[in-house]
């Protein structure tokens, strides 16, 4: 079962993630889902009115409903240390999460960041530094590794139970930009597809970095060279929202494919590990089920009950055949991260080394593919 | 999307759900889902001991951890108006909660109880007047029609998109008492096979009794009679544990099946309904999708995105393909009834007329199989 | 891999299976898949014309190709040993299958008949001691049984490997009588449906019968006792199209559902059982799978694949993942039976015993429903 | 249905697939399904008394049972043309089908030849002229276009329902290498990992040249550039067994992924495809069901039951639900083939310039990889 309680709620500051974001409510569950924190804090949109309403409407204490993310810093960081928020999520557009981050972590505290971490290498290279330097904890929110079956794979691969890990095949699917009208501002999210704001690639920034990151961390693989292709299909698209890369080590391949493109895909993120002993294939949409296969033997279903399981039982709340979900997931990384913020032994969770690789990946996969797939180091 | 902030956050007190019951933390996650509630007292545990102890590890003000249950429901009620608790979760042994739930709406509360709501008939139709009377809210926890799915199945059937329905089949399949070492004890959830506490019967009381619901929830139809076959597999099993009820209105015949033996099976609840226009197949273990069949045109997967999926928006948490789960549907139903209690329109939850209905199919299908399966009136 | 040539290929002889019938191109292409056995001679139609036609099209000897069944025996039956039919395959409307079987048989031949066996019990068992003193060989098409899979299943349970059997559920669902327009006639099986030829039932006896053998083949289980509910949901509806029987033994209790009015299925066979050790799924539409489930232990996909599937290894033709059908497992059944011809080992088929058990099903699951679900003895 | 009598059995000669063959027993049965073709001649092995052997087990007349298939063909073109053998079919290694089906066709045979046509490009470019300037029929077994609901994905893509294609994924991968012991020889096959004799290429020649010719076949995209990263993981692998290719035209982007090291798959070949419009997956092991996806509308699983599979209606046997497998896709080409070879209208299947394209692709996915992944032409 998950992690039980703190000595205490820690304290959440938010920076975006107002009324129309979708990732701000799930960041608001998600941290307060095992009531280990409580948010108490946030300057919600860069617009004043717009931070107030949407204080006002979660019922925050209207003085720490901040008209800017200085002001929240700055009136945060003089309050005494049994007030004063422990940490600050940042969930606003990729091309903020520099400064942001950068500027909670100056400020002292702990920080919550949506991938990728900043839009450039430097950037995130200089933030990791920082990082470092501050001895302040920094959850990069690479979501589905919190998923218990994903803990399981990783578990069942680093024991060598598979075997040494000869292939993976990645994909994340999805469908909606087929749905975009041309010409028309898509309600949120829109930004992702602006590129001076989503960083030099759309849809391998956005969702391939997120299937790089689970094979990274399922297998700990570290992939040195990549070679990519990738298209803009849809119409007046200036950003990537199609493309496979492979990556490859001294031995392993890696293929990694994304698409915003594909009718009827909502959120296919799927895994499939090819070891000298065994396989296994995880599906993000079917999340409760890991499938472990080798030769001789019948395919085994590893689900949240026993047989196998056990190593995925921290991650997990309910009992096998209750469905848990994405919320789930997403708060057992705010757990791992209370556990270190709170000074104790923590799973592993993504961090600001992930952040600098993501980061790496979607600039050195863009430029692969800008000359025609040449292999880059990675 | 679900249901936006209320005025400001309920006020939740409750009875059980203790230090290492499963339900307890369920109810307190779901209630709190979306930030529409508050736990703010509890009486834990029959043990006042545990009951602080418990309290303490939540959190909560001492001051409103209760030794017992008569406390808490004398201490709050006595509290100012915009202190006290608006309602009481009952989350205890069946054999108790005609006396709790009962108590708690004289003392002024809403109230939110397991299933099922008695033991006893009478006590039932005494505790559905009582709620009558108090204009009170009750919420029954049938929780499994708190998925978005499921309620599209109804507006599905409601709308006459299936025709009339004629056949339907339900189960509910578990396997966890093939495990249950003989003669020991079981962690948590033991009473459940004690006849005193569990009621009249064992599992068509604790899954059939769900399995029913649902079936009923759905369609809409009321069978008037049943013939049931129950089996007692464990050894020394006092109570049934597999069994099948058939049921029948005027036109239609529903098909109830449960079991606690069926090896592997987790909370395999099923739903299967023949229409004279269309049929439609809905699992619990895999919750995003509805399958709707009509001969001559493709299989159709409903899942949350789109295509059909509207009628269950308010349901609905997240883009499709991110997986909502068990908590998720449990909250829906919590949502509804909050609804209701903040004086607003709400969508339909189960109440303490299907709590009638559930108690008296419980005895009828315990009553048929002692008779040979002879039909009795529901 | 399947069994091996015969020292000479059998000779067969049909009754009917025209130009229409599906049966009777499933029996044809089935029985001399492995090249085993050869079509020689026919009477295909009670329509002398048709039947010319019939056998011109599959390019028969003329000579052998006959307007009436009687002639097809006469003429057969004089002529020498390694000139004549070995066997007659019976693929005619149930209420002929009585005179032609024995007619057969009488001539000197094996039998293959489709089931049900005869549309009276008396008729059955008088037809099953004809067989007894012939000594000739009488394979029931109850093709089900000839999957690979299904074998493995029985063997499984056969081993001890579920423990005990107390549990079974097992449906055949189809949805095309809900796709007949009211009052027209059908193209082909349109007598399954008219009382005096199909027999006592429709649905039933047509594939709720062909659900009762595969739970009674896989289990080995001889229930004693039956209670069924039918319905004839179709406008007009003479017989049963949608039922549920609960049978029992002593221990055991088995769960038939047979419906021909749902919506979207084809042939929909599913069967669960569920054993003190452990549980199994089986279902016809995916054939190549197997699924068996223990408490604390991953969930087993056994395919033809190694894992278990030895035992299917002598029904099976192709290496896994290379699908095999229907076709294939029907002519597993005459492969058995072509073995027992020919003088040697064979494995089980269905046979003349099962064809008694199944005529007495039928009619004891319709004069329950008649009583309103009063236990009758099987 | 599956296409009705010719006016008579075309006569099949068989060159290899003897005894242990497995591809050769599924020839003589897929031919012969359909009782539109009897094997009457044959020459099994290059050893002759295992031809001579094999012949007997067939019970073929002794007489057409060939040491050699030199002698094969030079007895059977000298015999009166309405006793001659009208079609050879060739199941040998890869390295003599150039050889072979040159033959066959310079004795004015039509050819079924296993896949790929031959091991050198200029040997299938000049097998391909000879075909041309012969009239005679020339099937290359590319048998999963077969497949009823390959038919249908195929009239779905070029009715313009999915729209342009951009973007096709398509995978085969299998296991068994994992399983072969190091150093021992395979039972049967083996010669598929001789460099001499299977050709440049090992999996991606065996089963990634099935999957580029089902992507080609379904969505008839020509592609003219490829990239590809093979590796030889297996111990002493001289030739690949795992490979990714990249392909692309002017618009579309194909991958091509191909294993035989992949612990637990069996025969997974599966192909997506996205258009503008929609996109659909199909899956060889469960090949009754294609799956149709439009954004906002529900997931379509079109079976051989309707809903849009009328399409595939010339390839079936059977009702829906009843599976059809691999070896009624295998006879499907033979039909195919026998249409033409009788003179009439066929449907489409693999002939020579598939079998062109596919030596081409072959060879430049290896070279491809052995630069490093540098595009080359196709």
């Amino acid at each position: 079962m998950v992690n039980g309680p703190l000595g205490r709620k820690l304290r959440m500051g938010i920076i975006g993630g107002g009324a129309l974001s979708f990732i701000g409510k799930v960041h608001r569950t998600a941290a307060q889902l095992d009531l280990r924190a409580e948010l108490v804090a946030g300057a919600f949109s860069s617009d004043p009115a717009k931070s107030i309403a949407a204080g006002r409407q979660l019922a925050l204490n209207p003085a720490r409903v901040y008209a800017t993310w200085t002001e929240m810093l700055d009136a945060e960081r003089r309050l005494p240390a049994d007030k004063r928020i422990d940490f600050v999520t940042v969930a606003t557009p990729n091309d903020t999460h520099f400064q942001l981050a950068g500027s909670a972590l100056a400020a002292g505290f702990h920080v919550v960041c949506d991938k990728p971490m900043t839009n450039g290498i430097a950037e995130a290279e200089q933030l990791a530094e920082q990082v470092a330097r501050s001895g302040r904890v920094f959850l990069l929110t690479h979501n589905y590794t919190g998923y218990p079956q994903v803990r399981l794979a990783r578990q069942l691969i680093e024991s060598g139970e598979l075997g040494e890990i000869q292939a993976v095949r990645v994909h994340y699917l999805q469908g909606w930009m087929r749905s975009r009208p041309p010409g028309q501002v898509y309600p949120r999210g829109n930004w992702k597809y602006e590129a001076g704001r989503a960083g030099v690639s759309g849809t391998f920034g956005d969702v391939g970095s997120h299937a790089y990151h689970l094979a990274r961390f399922v297998t700990q693989i570290r992939p040195t060279r990549v070679s990519a292709t990738l298209r803009a299909f849809s119409p007046g698209g200036a950003l990537d929202d199609y493309g496979v890369a492979v990556l490859r080590d001294d031995r392993a391949i890696i293929t990694v494919t994304a698409s915003q493109v594909t009718h009827g895909r909502a959120n296919d993120l799927t895994l499939e590990v090819d070891g000298v002993l065994g396989s296994l294939v995880w599906r993000q949409e079917q999340p409760d089920e890991l499938t472990l296969m080798r030769n001789g033997r019948p395919r085994e279903l590893l689900t949240r009950a026993g047989g196998g399981a056990d190593a995925a039982e921290r991650f997990t709340r309910l009992p096998p055949g209750l469905p848990e979900g994405f919320i789930e997931a997403f708060a057992n990384l705010y757990n791992a991260a209370f556990d270190k913020m709170a000074g104790g032994q923590s799973a592993t969770f993504p961090d600001e080394r992930d952040g600098v690789e993501g980061v790496r990946f979607i600039h050195q996969v863009v430029a692969s593919s800008a000359e025609q797939g040449r292999w880059l180091p990675l």
